[in-house]
């Protein structure tokens, strides 16, 4: 018997949009799902036009995403919900009472009283909702976790996370801004905070998915760098983490993450020490995990080689080609759709991020707003 | 009015072959068209299982490629070719004289024979014939190409390129092999080479690609160092490459190319030096090309950088996502497909490897076999 | 007319010692000067056998430091001390009221009070006083702090330095700890400071001599991860910066600092970001300077290369051999002892750290310790 | 009781010499020897100045060497030689007459034949001879060969040499060229062959020294690419190695040299396969290297990590401070040195390159030249 294929609508993601393309592409790249229906922008022409290229039906194209949900109820399997974040909390709210599923995009949401809120309601409906913290559906990441978690580091002590980008280096300031950086640098659009809401969660998320250790309290120091930005383009941000179990050692954690950082595209570079052994990981260089040792030379891991799976079956699971032949950025966010949509089918946990990782990168949020307005205090998570 | 989808058929490709799933997701991934039919082994179950986990309907799967071709004649616009060397020359003329366009897997014949029929009944009947020569698909190869079309180099005199790979230092030789090494150290499946026909041929199609300049003659050392392997399966290569003018220089190139090249696993490195400047690319960091000058710091590009489309609007077209956010085989690899496909529709010249490169590899691979049986003398290509 | 050589005493850096040997070669390499005397350990034996492995006959080797200075007085240049941190400040004060210019590893003293006595006497003295702060002799980081000066980078933002060591995590704590260790964990021989006073200050002096900004305020989290230290072995500290004219931007900076990151060696890795572009230094690949850029390539600087000399006199000057061919940690600490001989014989400013950067360091030092024990506030420095 | 120290005088190496200079720092760094006397240059000024420099009294300066040999017979332990090829043969052979030890520079000899008269006449008088084939002096150079030996990479199949550098494409041809290249490139000066001569000696050295090897026969293509070149300026060479023992495997190499690869400055790469593992190492970052196994992760060694000491007690012992603290090209160098010295002191037999590794390489440089005037046919060494 055939296997009934998954469908799925989009709310946003039209032309312009970098992270609507990499949901379609990720969700094609396996075969996951059919997108069946969508309402890509506000603007109809765009709208449209996304849907012609899509090769959507003009039937199952939507002025506003009300209209979507009402239509498309009991029609598509899921939602995925790519617009700007001052819509996610109603839009995902909505999704779910309407009975489908939900990948949302990060931050889940503008407050973290709206995350808990979806967090609640999924739990309470029996929701399925995925955010996409791409970097946790890396093989080499998943590595990472497996490695730490069998003791390979050692007691964990110290964390060192850059997310460094120099995109608003990369604005022309004196022209009006385009529509991909205006919303970032829009409070009403964005939120209070830019970048530590846009890829300071996915920092936050990669520390406690890698150590599985809980960040309990930040201290953090916001920057607005880039001209007329009204919110925070830089940060630095110092975490102590939860022991894993009663009486182990409470790592602390170094966070820098920036939109100014010049020259820099997307650099996401992980360094975990432990007593043992220390493990580095670069996006820029994603298919390689490093370990270092205090008595023994450096190794490094490589994708997919025959030794990863008999580490980790995930991270072996989540690899396509043969080792030297490298996977990357859209292979990492299919890892997370295929997950996703396994829950979809099975209803049972799968690894991918979920509500409750929606809900804490809004505490770190919260709390590195509050620690900057209050002289850099440290705050609770 | 909306643009008709494309459709295809594959040949090959069922479940243990490394190509038949790159292929599939290859085309999946920019949504170039829908595989609608499939031959993917001779044997039944395997085939079976394969189009059930695609979701071909079994009307459309067939037990032999002839069948295939038969039935699906009119329905599907290209075919796949993802068999063992020895089939390609059958399938592929076949294929091309009932109508369809060809991707065929490299290398394109058992001999050059073959391959100058196929290059002839393309050209006779119209049909698209594409090989997948895959690094020319990547985007920084093309830029490599635009660079050194450009002048940025001068006079390009020497090329280094290594094609090392394990993968024969993997297998168990106590042991009976499995199919996927088995066919390629087979004369009767893989042809009179091994690594030449089965990669080298990559690398030579990489150098004329970037360079421009032809190779005209070789002088090949081969070995084969695999317990019991029959065939090639590490070769050095030296080159003598035309002026790209009359009166040109003529560039040298040496070459290394191995299965039996123990740790590596997927090692395409190349580096042309020119007068003025050299490049260097290398397969496992595929998303950056250096430039190195005599009298000024090296550069760094990186794919997709703003200053990328200003050089090389093709290499440019070729990304997807921002820099930082890595591409690799299977993006490399759909390059290949969206040229193709473009072609199929606008019947128009495009940036993909042809039957002219399918002959020209032929070409090189029955010099290597002559030279290396001919006390490693010179010999034309 | 000949030159007359300068000569030298050293005290501290028998047998054991990290340091001394390095400072010998250093002064070596370039002829620089003549060791003549020394007192290399308050232990007889390893006294005696450091002057016979140097090659200093028995009237010239001292049982203290003292007598040393008592007897040298007019007879050596300079005086170079290479013992714990508890004798820096005595030996040093001794030594320029004896007349003797001095090189005085780091920190300068135990406290900011007697670094700036030290400071105070080698002004009013009229002495050489030299702190080797070894990276700031390195080519490369000569050519970052003139390219900074330059305004290659525009208005610096952001600086981020790791100074990672392992050194913690090779100790068996199980034993008596071993010489080299021992002190430094030791309030009594190392003062109140261990990881900070230590390589923190490398880091705080690089910061400082790159940028050109001078660092206003800290905030420090210190720990103790070693078994049994009761001093901080790992650091992350918060600085703020001072513009560098008025009006100007104030930059931020982050750093990390550690003993116990198991399995780095000396992980010295400096990131400049400015508003035009930003630099990365890393000392495990000392003869590179990367420079990123929004709008074009990455550029590599190499340690000599023809277009070093063009940028910086200084960095050139600082080299002996072509690019290609690698100088590393001896040849910087050498480049630190050459410009303090030319000081030594001219009596101008050269291109070294002196007096006021070994006070800085321990205003830095002071306050990381007082913002640790004032719940991580702002302390300035 | 006090050790003698050592004394030497040097022939060649004034103003505008590379090599001459880093032999004298080589010696200083470890206080191996004292330079007590010099002709440093047959122009009577650069003499005088040189000696001056290095501080040597005008009694001990002689205006022709062998005036320098005649005056300092029995004065002093050895003489290093730093000239132009053509005077290697004479000087080196008058020096051993004369009572002499000596150092001296590669190429040995112009022509195989003196320098086989060179090695028997050391064997003869039993004099010391070292030729600073100066990668083997590499302390990851001796650990790489101590790996293999101890069959880490079970048999070598294959090795893979580059030694790039872009020097001639730094000469601007339209003047009259500097000392340093002019010599090079004349056939009076330099002998029959330039780049095989000049640096092909050290790839062959290096690869002979680490595998342990004997290169039996050649295959060389040797081209002049450099404007106005009479001699070889890049050149391909193919290789037949014998086994090590009875029955053993038979390697080959593929390497790659040039003085025309625009953009490298001293690009030494090594590559050796093994049937269990491989290993690689750069000349560019020296401290490390690195070896790849087809079941387990790549391990980077590193300088004087704990580890090194118990594999290779020579690699240990070539090493000055800890790791991470990089060591480079002079310190390479004086590994070289201090073995020689030990030897002329002890006369038995250490690790550093010796007359018939003089012999073996003018062995290949005849044989490459030979090779390229016959149709590259293999030839034997």
């Amino acid at each position: 018997m055939e296997r009934k294929r998954l469908t799925y609508a989009m709310i946003g993601g039209a032309k312009g949009s970098f992270i609507g393309p990499v949901h379609r592409m990720a969700v094609r790249l396996d075969d996951l799902a059919d997108l069946k229906a969508g309402c890509f922008s506000r603007d109809c022409a765009a709208n449209a036009a996304a849907a012609s290229e899509i090769g959507i039906g003009s039937d199952r194209v939507y002025p506003d995403w009300r209209a979507l949900l009402a239509a498309e109820k009991g029609r598509v399997d899921f939602v995925s919900i790519c617009t700007p974040n001052d819509s996610h909390y109603a839009i995902a709210m909505a999704a779910m009472e309407a009975g489908f599923d939900v990948v949302c995009e990060k931050p889940l949401a503008m407050t973290l009283a709206e995350a808990e809120e979806l967090e609640a309601t999924a739990k309470e409906l029996g929701r399925i909702l995925a955010i996409p913290f791409t970097y946790s559906g890396f093989p080499m990441v998943k590595l990472a976790r497996e490695l730490v978690a069998a003791g390979e580091l050692g007691d964990v002590c110290k964390i060192v996370l850059e997310y460094q980008q120099g995109s608003f280096r990369k604005i022309d300031f004196t022209k009006p801004l385009d529509k991909r950086n205006s919303w970032k640098m829009s409070p009403e659009k964005s939120g209070p905070s830019c970048v530590v809401a846009d890829i300071g969660v996915h920092g936050f998320h990669l520390i406690e998915y890698v150590t599985g250790h809980r960040v309990e309290s930040i201290l953090a120091d916001l920057s607005s760098f880039a001209p007329g930005n009204a919110l925070d383009d830089d940060a630095s941000i110092l975490m102590r983490l939860a022991p894993r179990s009663e009486g182990g050692l409470a790592p602390k954690a170094s966070m820098v993450v920036s939109k100014v950082a010049t020259g820099e595209e997307n650099g996401v570079r992980l360094r975990v020490y432990g007593d043992k052994a220390s493990l580095f990981w670069n996006q820029e260089a994603p298919n390689y995990l490093c370990v270092k040792y205090p008595f023994a030379p450096e190794r490094i891991y490589k994708r997919n080689a025959p030794y990863v799976k008999e580490i980790s079956a995930l991270a072996a699971s989540a690899c396509r080609i043969p080792a030297g032949h490298h996977e990357g950025f859209i292979e990492g966010f299919a890892n997370i759709y295929s997950e996703f949509c396994a829950a979809v089918r099975d209803r049972k946990a799968h690894d991918f991020p979920g509500p409750l990782d929606g809900v804490r990168t809004m505490r770190f949020v919260e709390a590195a707003l509050k620690s900057n307005s209050n002289a850099n205090a440290w705050t609770e998570i």
